[in-house]
């Protein structure tokens, strides 16, 4: 049997040739050596986070394209760093591989990977790879991303004070109604192939982040990765605070009217459907009316308003108030 | 169905009381939002680098402890970070979990990385998780590692020069000799347990790496990783030279008679064993008196000499000498 460590070079040396790899800026080296090495600019701070995506956990190789694995594997890791508002710089790629995936599958894969990398201006560091020689072995990837900000500029979801105003970039439920139709069998249906996009290649909130950084407008921030109920109790649970959100304002994805028929609710998806990628921030009242209703495209919306306590509250169209718990979101297995 | 994003939450809980993860000095935001938050020191530079361990390829549940598992996937990665001279400060854990390692096992091979991290000065900023719930689900760990090193004294793998002097750090082939007891089935022969420490619980070089590129003593240098036919074959690519290695030179793991006796040569272990971690240096031939012979308690050894061209040469006991070929370490399945 041929020495794995000599064809992982190979695999590395074809996965560098597709992805934006080359030494420059804040990358003194890169890959190829023990490790890379970061020159940090002056009076910044870096923003680090690392993401799996998994087979069967969080993509199946029977519906998704490879080059929509590859392409969202690196958004969704990215999307941690637009949370902080920090500007995406460098990322890592750990890569295990069953053989049978290792030709064209990682081929494309890598394209979609590269296309990512170019529209957040993120440059391959380094990584690793395992190639399995085992059938029943699955994809795993894990990016660790890296991307910097000016000091003291970067937004937890810790800042949030009653009274603040609570925010919502994009639109609710999008990603969710994509998948929905993968996990029904519908989505190779030509009329619906418009609402597979933001399940597929979901827009991040970079360039949103960044400005509510800088401007120090937000006073916490987080992206929507896993629904608002989940991430809207975390963002409270850091910030030692309750919330009351009015569902009439959610900008909720809009559902065919087919869809609905099938059981799809607009209102569902948007409290509870993740792999939006847009953003959740909260803002003082005073620095409410600097706040632009679209930014880069997207809407932002003013949802409701943090409160004292702890507790969560969803206020519906008629005046009645009930919990909003979180019902986050578990990929391929729903929660009950 | 609970939901899995809520229970990553308490297993993240769970990793993070037991590993040293407070935030402080350079790490000044760690576990719990978005992303962490470095700040570097002033003239510094960061090295990164991941390392994969997985059960299977790198470990197998059924012979190595939990705790040896947690120690050694750290450790690995971290050997990285001493290759360039750098000082350990921050890792990341991305862990596939299947849920029948959730338990006391998850316990135990966290306790081994705690132990690890205190060791090498390392604290957990961060990281992602998943369970498996699939029966046929396997252990995955991925580290990154971030360590810091003043502006331009990292020592890469391409700076060596014909005419330098070639140093390796440690004992060649101990940590393949235990690995080979454990493929035999003979480790728990309590005679044979001290030769299990090497594979099980490795040393690294860090000190000795910081000392070489804080004096700027080393032209290149890497880990002990693979082996040193592989490794040193990697040097003298990246440095476009080669090499003459001395084999009565090399410091060569001593192995009892009777394992001799079946089949295990000092000689192949410590030209082709991997995962020692010492240190492969070049150094120029004017700074060759300042190496000291110990270093910290390990033993470094000059064991040849950079030539002009590119192939690597092995000198034996008797003056004849031959190709050293790469035959680098492909863990549990043995290269042909």
């Amino acid at each position: 049997m041929p020495n794995t460590r000599i064809r992982e070079d190979e695999l590395i040396e074809r996965i560098r040739r597709r992805i934006p790899s080359r030494p420059g800026g804040a990358l003194r080296l890169g890959i190829g050596d023990d490790a890379a090495i970061l020159r940090p600019s002056q009076g910044a701070e870096w923003v680090l986070s690392c993401d799996q995506f998994l087979e069967g956990v969080h993509f199946l190789t029977a519906v998704h394209p490879p080059e929509v694995v590859g392409y969202k594997a690196l958004a969704r890791a990215t999307s941690d760093l637009a949370a902080m508002g920090a500007r995406p710089r460098l990322f890592l790629l750990s890569l295990v591989l069953p053989a049978v995936r290792a030709g064209i599958w990682l081929e494309k894969m890598t394209s979609g990977m590269a296309r990512a990398a170019r529209r957040f201006s993120l440059t391959l560091a380094g990584g690793d790879t395992a190639r399995s020689v085992s059938r029943r072995a699955s994809v795993a990837l894990n990016l660790t991303v890296l991307g910097e900000i000016a000091t003291g500029h970067a937004v937890s979801r810790a800042g949030a004070r009653a009274g603040d105003a609570i925010f919502a970039s994009g639109r609710l439920g999008s990603a969710e109604l994509g998948l929905q139709l993968v996990l029904r069998g519908i989505h190779r249906e030509r009329r619906w192939r418009s609402l597979l996009v933001p399940h597929y290649c979901p827009e991040l909130a970079i360039e949103l982040g960044r400005w509510l950084a800088g401007s120090r407008l937000a006073s916490a921030m987080m992206d929507l990765s896993d629904g608002l109920s989940t991430d809207l109790s975390r963002l409270c649970r850091a910030s030692r605070v309750g919330a009351r959100i009015d569902e009439k304002e959610i900008p909720a994805v809009s559902v065919p009217g087919e869809l609905r028929a099938r059981g799809l609710s607009s209102r569902a998806l948007a409290l509870h459907g993740g792999e939006d990628y847009g953003l959740l921030f909260t803002v003082s009242k005073r620095h409410v009316p600097s706040i632009p209703r679209v930014f880069g495209g997207q809407r932002v919306t003013c949802i409701g308003e943090i409160v004292p306590g702890r507790s969560v509250k969803l206020v519906a169209a008629d005046g009645g108030t009930s919990p909003l718990m979180p019902q986050g979101w578990d990929h391929f297995r729903r929660s009950g």
